[in-house]
């Protein structure tokens, strides 16, 4: 289910195939999952957004668990509850143990508390915080 | 500056101090940041937070610095500006490069567009991604 | 469903009925969605909110359907799933095309990634964008 | 300073004076704050908000000032650097003390943190908190 | 259902078991929801989180009505579903009636509607409501 | 001021230097602003934005103000400072009138209340806004 419904593989036009077929590729597997299928709407956002995972989340200084373990905290952080069980799923699938898991989410929920306290009493930027000139 | 002003070292009851002496020993420093003198005024809240970052950010599962990326890449998310200053500073204590700023940076990014098409579009959880009961 | 009931026409007071009849006359429709039947508990709420959809989504310097997709924007980017299906519907009703809403999305992912960028890089305003004094 | 600038009172049409003129007589103050200056550029808004405070922040089921603390609460739940200034002002002027406001961010510190563990474990509502059909 | 699952009672490790014991005794009750079920899986953030409620959210400054109140406020401003249903029926718990619920919402949507507009307009903070140095 | 610092056009490697043009040839104008010298340090991320915002932005089914007052509506209710002010310049450029301004601030702070009174009461999706299978 989603607003446009999904586009499966069956139904897709060539240009959206072989988006599909490349992340099918490129994540070993045989299925596509909905995220995808609900953007293959709009081809153009499907290719862009399928290019950037291909750029964004790429081993570089951080390597690939890592990247999607800030992903998971991102979206556990804004509460988007698909995507917190996609990238739940994706960074087990990249080797994620329960106990690391345990570990992001409590960083994830001190962060947030943090982040109200500092602002909630206006702390000022302390001098050896800021940016060289 | 804050709200309730800043406590400093020399202002400080036995209490906080003990609280700021174990923070610049753990930390190998011999300052404290404005966000600990701010909360100082609530030594209860002072005492706990300062546990909670004992236990919540040691080493386990995750190593520290990964868990300092994961803490500065909530902030990002929430655009708390202080804890963005702090944590920037403090991940790059612990080793965090500039390469791994600018990926960390790029992955919030990208996944907090994602969040929004995902929750836009209404996409239904695959069932591959459901926990199982 | 919705935490204190949902109020029918049928077991409202004339107050509420009164505003659900112009609902449905303003609206050229003969129901009533949940949103305003959960919020018919507290008539001066339901009163406040319905006026304000008058005044706030009227035609003025903006077009009802610029207003309904801005509103829709901000409901998408908060991820509110009641506010995202009621306001697609709306906005179709408006004559938002599939094409439009595609790019709508992809403006609002675009806003959010940038935003976190901007952030996550304590970027500085240009004096050239400066309110002048 | 704000966007549109300040409108100040001996700049205002008769219309928005009025508005200025009943802020100060129910607050019994001399003067306006910024957040009115910068609104008023829009008498429609200036109107329809100042009369939202006079009905939605009156003594109710709930008092004055516990709602002057939810809005605070809110303001620093969503990190809006004006608006913690200027209801924290607010609710001191109605009577809090500096251990509620210590106590208050307490429990929006906590209480976005366990939003976040909620959220981020995907918890199900048990059927104990489900409305009654 | 939850990511890592719940833990029953009859399932739990000693340790979880004396800290769902204290809740119960407690809130004297006979049940444990399932936030604190699914949070058991890691021990350490249940025992942390289960003493900060009963540090936090005691009675102090702030009565625990109003407490629970701001908890509240915070998670329907946050939109987390769960935290919605279980702190509503924790405060009516504690005595929320229907009218304060009521008004709380009122206030917490006008707060997020004047946040908007104070840092959509670029508000600058009134020299009345800095600290002082 | 920004934290890995500001690139000048007389500092920029030839990659950076190349969009740089494109960027004031685009927008017909002979400045950058700080956002792209902020990120210019990261010449993919650099690139893909800039790439991103050529095609997001462009002409499509909504006409460019629209987008950028999308944009802007996001910005504001994110409240970032820095998008705020960049974009209330950006749409102002493209022909925003203060008018449009004003309402579509007033309809950001509107969408912003009623996402919260949806979610606080946990109004259920009607029927009739679901997607058909």
């Amino acid at each position: 289910m989603s607003t446009l419904g999904l586009i499966e593989y069956k139904d897709a036009t060539p240009e959206v195939r072989a988006v599909y077929d490349d992340i099918m590729a490129t994540r070993k597997t045989d299925w596509i999952n909905n995220f995808w299928k609900a953007i293959a709407h709009d081809p153009a956002t499907l290719k862009r957004t399928w290019e950037d995972v291909k750029q964004v989340m790429a081993p570089g200084a951080l390597d690939p668990l890592t990247k999607e373990m800030i992903y998971l905290a991102v979206s556990v952080s804004n509460q988007c509850d698909y995507c917190i069980a996609s990238h739940t799923a994706g960074a087990r699938g990249k080797g994620m143990t329960d106990d690391q898991l345990k570990e992001l989410l409590a960083v994830v929920g001190f962060a947030n508390s943090n982040n109200r306290l500092a602002a909630g009493l206006r702390v000022e930027v302390d001098e050896q915080f800021q940016p060289r000139p």
